[in-house]
């Protein structure tokens, strides 16, 4: 199986002994391997992040081959961890090491900061940035964590979107009522829950929140007609996801709507009965729980509070709301006719023999990204590499022998861009 | 403890001593009391219905005194099945069984049918029925199993709501799906649920399916009236259902939105995440449970089928509707002017010292009498003596004294009105 200790013992070892300052750092949970390169004054300081802990690989039944036995088959690497995200980080390690054993030198100060609790939460690095702080001085981050929208497309993310969490729940009577001996006399919190539920979007899919929309930055119309030419298009999305059909705000594309619109979605539902069966009650309270994705421009606790007075000012009489606060996390933008992120497309394209690089957003939210902006207070720039056939996180995990090779040339791309910026 | 069986013999023996031509009919389950009092030709014969079974008595530990070791205190006998129902029905029998001693005769050819699984559903009941069509044969059915709608109000029900029961299922993507990653481009099977339900009632709390109240009967002016007069108001039901205020159709009161409007309600509604916290997913489907209370004029059937078509035309793109029918049951009238009704008015306004007779409805539904009707083609006469406070169903039930000795003179007041009816 392999402890995730050892992992990280072994990556700073190998950081070591290809001519990085490695040390493993202690944590209340796995150890952080932190590593520099030479450093030079007046040049460019870049830290690449990654992490070497992995998703559990059970079941281990459905995976071709041992999970923890890399082998290569088919132009595959295959193991747990193969792209999510020992591969990745290890190539850049690669291309960071071939480069300072031929050079004897990098084109800039080198920082590797490879946490093992990525998949759990990375409950233990932020405080880590903050005590670190000053050794962690830099002026970009980079990382190899994302994806790539298609086989041979290179792919920049230069944004993420938001999140805001909220659960709502409305009482009713004080127990659940026989619905035939009650039913028509008192205010059915389910009935009141879905009437309330369906004020939140209009007849077009907008979000019907007033003020939601505020400050909201729209997609710039050069990307805009780029995102349209992507091979990403709104046929692979019915097929990855098996819906009946694609639907959503009026006016936006598919990906315009999962990357650059914000959402109001609700992720559960409960009240009543739900066995096998009928039981006619009326239950005394249900439930729903929300998320709302949101964009740059967008304000995380103003839209929850948004939500709020919207919610106050639908409830119908008859019921009681209750609005419990969830979690929050901002929208993040890369400018990216920035010098970090035109640098960053250049080896990308360089990279991958010249092809129109993708410079595209994601619609999940990545908190470490907020905690590199808010703590060190730096871009990130996102040069994923993973293929959507890649099975991160899933059996039978892979990652192209191809992609490993182009991370090592695009580590070296990279620097010497960044170096020039 | 008691088996029910045993209640059922000893209920047998008492009516045989008692004059009656009594026996005890096996069935799948717990055998059916027949009793037959002296038959003469040329006057109606009445059948009384009741159950020998009671509830669980669990949890013992909150009762005051051993459930199944009945003691009077306070006015009340304490005894599992106290009211509900061998305290009303051996009310009938005890009534019936002194007037039989001392006149030697009843003033109608009487039937005691008394049956030990009417708390697990009557589900041997109607084949008995159905077998047994000819020495059942009766004018007239009475059964004191329903409740007085105040103390010391005698109470006729002459009307019941029906009812109507269908499961609703939208499926959207065959998997659940990160909202991150995918909100905003698929249909979320909750919000499009939460919508579809959202159409069942109008702003007014009318139910919004077209033709729904088509043939629905109005109540009778009068009957209005006096219901608006009943200690029963909507103090009680506040203070009953402890809901934060009453809410319904616009136009009818609480009494009469239960009793005698239909109703379009949500008894259970799931999908997706319903954990503690949150967890971003849009799930690939969301159910919800409804039932409808109707009232004579609709029927179940039809109704079933106006509302399938109602959320097939409502339902959104992005996700497929899913409807399952459930259970039906009709609603039920009895003609408050008929003959045996107004007798039974009279014999409530004999046997409660002269008050006026409450004339009521109640808005759940008892399949039984649906049974009588259909099997046997009789009306059924619901004289039930139980309180609200009597806690049927419940630990620590009781039955007071006074309603008991009602029970004893209404049987007597009742054969007597019956027969010159």
């Amino acid at each position: 199986m392999g402890s995730v200790r050892e992992c990280g013992e072994w990556l700073s070892n190998y950081l070591a002994q290809g001519g990085f300052r490695a040390s493993l750092h202690e944590t209340e949970g796995h150890p952080i391997v932190l590593a520099f390169g030479p450093v030079r004054e007046g040049r460019p300081t870049v830290l690449i992040y990654g992490h070497y802990d992995v998703q559990p690989e059970v079941p281990v039944s459905e995976w071709d081959t041992p999970p923890f036995e890399p082998v290569v088959r088919e132009g595959r690497i295959h193991a747990r961890g193969a792209t999510d995200n020992k591969g990745q980080i290890f190539a850049h390690v690669c291309g960071a090491v071939e480069a300072l054993r031929e050079d004897g030198d990098l084109p800039v100060n080198l920082i590797f900061l490879v946490e093992g609790e990525e998949e759990i939460g990375s409950g233990n690095l932020e405080p880590f940035l903050m005590r670190h702080r000053e050794a962690l001085r830099c002026d970009v981050i980079a990382v190899s964590d994302t994806g790539m929208v298609a086989e041979g497309v290179p792919t920049l993310t230069c944004g993420l979107r938001g999140i805001a969490a909220m659960e709502v729940r409305l009482r009713g009577p004080k127990v659940d009522l026989h619905s035939g001996i009650y039913g028509g006399a008192v205010r059915n919190p389910i009935t009141a829950l879905s009437r309330l539920l369906a004020t939140l979007h209009d007849a077009d899919g907008r979000v019907a929140v007033s003020g939601f929309y505020d400050g909201v930055l729209e997609v710039p119309e050069g990307l805009r007609g780029a995102w349209g030419r992507l091979p990403l298009n709104e046929r692979v999305l019915l097929e990855v996801t098996g819906a009946p059909s694609l639907e959503g705000e009026a006016g936006y594309s598919a990906l315009e709507r999962v990357w650059a619109r914000p959402t109001a979605e609700i992720n559960g539902i409960g009240g009543g009965f739900q066995g096998a069966g009928s039981k006619t009650v009326i239950p005394r309270e249900a439930f729903a729980k929300l998320t709302f994705r949101l964009v740059p421009g967008q304000d995380p606790g103003r839209v929850l509070q948004l939500v709020r007075e919207h919610l106050e000012r639908n409830v119908e009489a008859g019921v009681e709301l209750e609005v419990e606060m969830g979690h929050t996390g901002m929208p993040y933008l890369v400018d990216a006719d920035g010098r970090y992120a035109r640098a960053a497309v250049h080896a990308l394209g360089e990279t991958f023999a010249g092809r129109e690089v993708a410079v595209i957003r994601e619609g999940g939210s990545i908190p470490i990204i907020t905690s590199f902006k808010n703590v060190l207070g730096v871009d990130t720039l996102l040069l994923g590499l993973a293929l959507p056939d890649c099975n991160a996180h899933a059996p039978n995990e892979t990652f192209p022998v191809a992609n490993f090779e182009a991370g090592i040339r695009l580590n070296r791309a990279l620097l010497r861009a960044l170096a020039h910026a």
